[in-house]
């Protein structure tokens, strides 16, 4: 009850209300920064990454300012293409003496408006950067540039018998992985990004370019000095940017289990989940979809699955044990009326099945025809997850609307990918206001507003209420420690 | 090659050779606070937590000074014990705004001298906060004051099920383990403290009370704002107090396998370290002793275990298939000519093993009647241990000191525990050359100089070598920004 009117009386405080004058909105906000981008400018950055590397064409800056997210396009000026930490740790310095904003750039597969370019200014495309340093296989860790994404590490590695399980879906670059703090289908059983980075490269904006935990460092563990490592994980591009990132890598297990079943109702289903992991049964993967998500994929894939609301299960390990570890869940399953399990009985099987999970982003948006995903990403403690996933259902069928609900339920961490038509202002303030309420809700439930996809710029206010104004202060503290001028991909995380 | 040269060029310029004239003194060290402890400073201090909680006897101030390690004791002026959030926030501001040196105080068992009151000031004695405060048994975590410690949580823990893993050995406040990042003998299966916090009350040296990740947060993962939880983890006291924390608990394992095993060469029991680690076998302890560990083991108490290079080890899990992992384990051990391998049948035979782990420290320093423990904390990447172990173990032998090897080797981190008497100037000397070659090969080695125990006092210098100016500048400038007086734990981390 504390929390909850902690959380209203906040929420009613921040930017949703305050003005420019209020003391409020000096104490967060940073004041936008004013672009002065001229010719000279321009030629500045040519001067440091070449003619080819830099471009002002509408098409280009139109590309580099959204990425996957509702969020309204905002096109910076420019976008420079960087070619090395030289490169990277030049413009930062120009773009700080200047006072120009600059938003790091990796595959644009955000879900939280994280590259849009507010306030103008220079984006900083690090996809050149695509070299894999380093792989020490029998360490289990490699190095990456920002410009590696995940399905391309993880082909490259598929000799050594290594892979890099973090898996938030999209297939993201690993540095815009770290920017984000990302997790995704398999954190269950690996962790998220927090857990599996063990040293970061980063040019601040000043152009200073540090290793977090010291160049070279690839301990599983360390004690020496502050984890600066942590603090630049999911810090949005705010801080500095990220260009190479060390990170650990796991033996591919021996033996994959993956199932899927089905439930008539929505607490069964989540009932089933909290009573996996009560159990401490090691899942790999443990996912929810609801009937509205089944839907969308069969219609987006022309596929036949059963339109129920369903679990999707992966169990990693050796052979011995992990059959013991099936049965378990069936009998679970059962328990809780569950119906049709099914095993996938081989690879292809399996990418069938996981395939379904991975694309209700875009099954999601193609039931209107030129949406973009708005998409929620509330996160609790396991007990809560019945409470709020059935009120959250509750409301999208009460609000009539598309509202497909999916769910790494093994974090207790759960989405609602709307699919957003701006210009459908009605169903965008429904959408909106569920968003909202389910926020709301997670936070009076211990929980978060954002379990793996940022605040972005439209959590903002989210933030303030969730950590509360000192510890939100605090956060400030060290921007402004960082990025005294405020370059950093202005209006992100913070007003 | 290149990181040897910095390596060395770093130590070479850092606090073993610079004056104070010197602009690296100049960049990272703080000056000394001028403590201005007088009658009515006292009499504040009374006013905030009453007179029966200051104190500034000879006997407390002394006990206060120092922790379990050969630092030489330094005492505070006066010890204050804390009761509440409100005596530490108040406490702080009145330190703060006289700018006297504030040092949290917990259990005092750290290794690295991180409680001695190096220029006197107040020490904040936390332990009368000794309440657990909430356990989610159902959602596995559980919020504890500062002091609590660690065996008593798990004591009380017992009815539930559940219990914290994480076990540096010495009987520490869980908040104590928190702020020096800690770990120990289970870190393989479950981690460090930095995977194990979900938040942390934190009162900033200016009086503010914050909570890390929002104030009763507690999901297994989140992605609102600044990871604040662990840039507090492993601050070693010198940015705020903690006065909570949230910690990640586990299921008491269904089932659990101890053994050890003998061998005649350091390299045969290390190697069959890394191959198990290779070969993906989830142990939940992997730890090493050498002979003359075992050695000071037995004379200590009074056992007779055999005197070799031993491997101890623990598996943890549902039944089944563990006893295939031990299987496998064995057959590791065979091809590495281990011999003796024992299985612990029941608890009290488990617990008689670990015993000999745990007691390491005073069993090695009884060889020498009042020495203190002189202990280093390397870690490196894990195909790196059997070159810097060996290497290691030749430097003991030849100097002829007595050097007791242990580690918790599954995470490529070891500890020689010195016995170490300063008055013994000749051994002390070599005691330090050791150390500080260890730390140096470490690094070399893609290592760090401490794994688990911290910088404390005396590996400010190495920190500078590991990290490197700019990371190491990074680090100022956040204790810069929450600590701008220099009042927490002055002398600490950074010179």
């Amino acid at each position: 009850m504390y929390l909850s009117k902690c959380i209203r009386f906040c929420l009613q405080q921040t930017a949703r209300t305050v003005s420019k004058e209020s003391p409020l909105w000096k104490r967060y906000s940073t004041a936008a920064v004013q672009p002065k981008i001229d010719t000279s400018f321009v030629g500045a950055l040519k001067t440091i990454v070449g003619d080819a590397n830099v471009s002002t064409a509408d098409a280009i800056r139109e590309q580099h300012g959204h990425d996957e997210s509702h969020h309204a396009v905002a096109m910076p000026d420019v976008v420079v293409f960087a070619e090395s930490v030289d490169h990277v740790s030049k413009v930062s310095k120009l773009c700080n003496d200047t006072k120009v904003p600059l938003i790091p750039f990796g595959s644009g597969t955000g879900l939280e408006g994280g590259v849009n370019a507010l306030q103008g200014g220079v984006c900083l495309d690090v996809t050149k950067m695509d070299q894999i340093v380093q792989v020490n296989a029998e360490d289990f860790d490699c190095t990456v540039q920002p410009g590696v994404m995940r399905l391309g590490l993880n082909n490259y590695l598929r000799d050594t018998g290594l892979w890099f399980p973090i898996d938030p879906g999209a297939d993201a670059s690993v540095c815009g992985m770290c920017a984000t703090s990302a997790s995704g289908t398999n954190a269950v059983k690996y962790g998220t990004m927090r857990e599996n980075v063990l040293n970061l490269q980063v040019v601040l904006p000043d152009g200073r370019v540090i290793d977090t935990a010291g160049r070279g460092r690839r301990t599983k563990k360390t004690s020496a000095g502050y984890n600066l490592t942590n603090l630049f994980l999911g810090s949005e591009g705010t801080l500095g940017t990220i260009t190479e990132a060390t990170v650990r890598l796991y033996g591919i297990p021996e033996k994959t289990i993956s199932a899927v079943c089905h439930f008539n109702e929505v607490s069964e289903a989540v009932d089933t989940v909290v009573q996996i992991l009560q159990c401490g049964i090691p899942m790999a993967k443990l996912e929810f979809l609801d009937d509205s998500a089944i839907d969308c994929f069969n219609r987006f894939c022309k596929y036949d699955m059963t339109v129920a609301h369903s679990l999707f299960l992966e169990f990693h390990g050796p052979a011995y044990g992990l059959e013991d570890q099936f049965q378990s869940v069936k009998e679970l399953i059962e328990m809780n009326n569950g119906f049709g399990l099914k095993q996938a009985s081989d690879a292809d099987e399996r990418n069938r099945l996981w395939k379904a999970r991975h694309e209700m982003v875009w099954a999601c948006t193609a039931r209107i025809p030129g949406s973009k995903p708005y998409s929620t990403d509330v996160c609790v403690p396991i007990t809560n997850l019945p409470e709020i996933i059935t009120k959250t259902k509750q409301m999208v069928v009460e609000a009539d609307v598309i509202g497909p609900m999916v769910g790494h339920v093994g974090d207790g961490n759960f989405h609602i990918f709307f699919p957003c038509d701006h210009s459908d202002t009605e169903t965008f303030k429904k959408i909106k206001d569920i968003s909202h309420k389910m926020a709301v809700m997670a936070m009076e439930l211990n929980g978060t507003c954002t379990g793996e996809h940022g605040i972005g710029i439209g959590k903002r206010d989210l933030l303030v209420a969730e950590v509360g104004e000192e510890t939100l202060g605090a956060m400030k503290q060290i921007k402004e420690t960082f990025d005294p001028n405020n370059i950093m991909n202005p209006g992100k995380v913070f007003f």
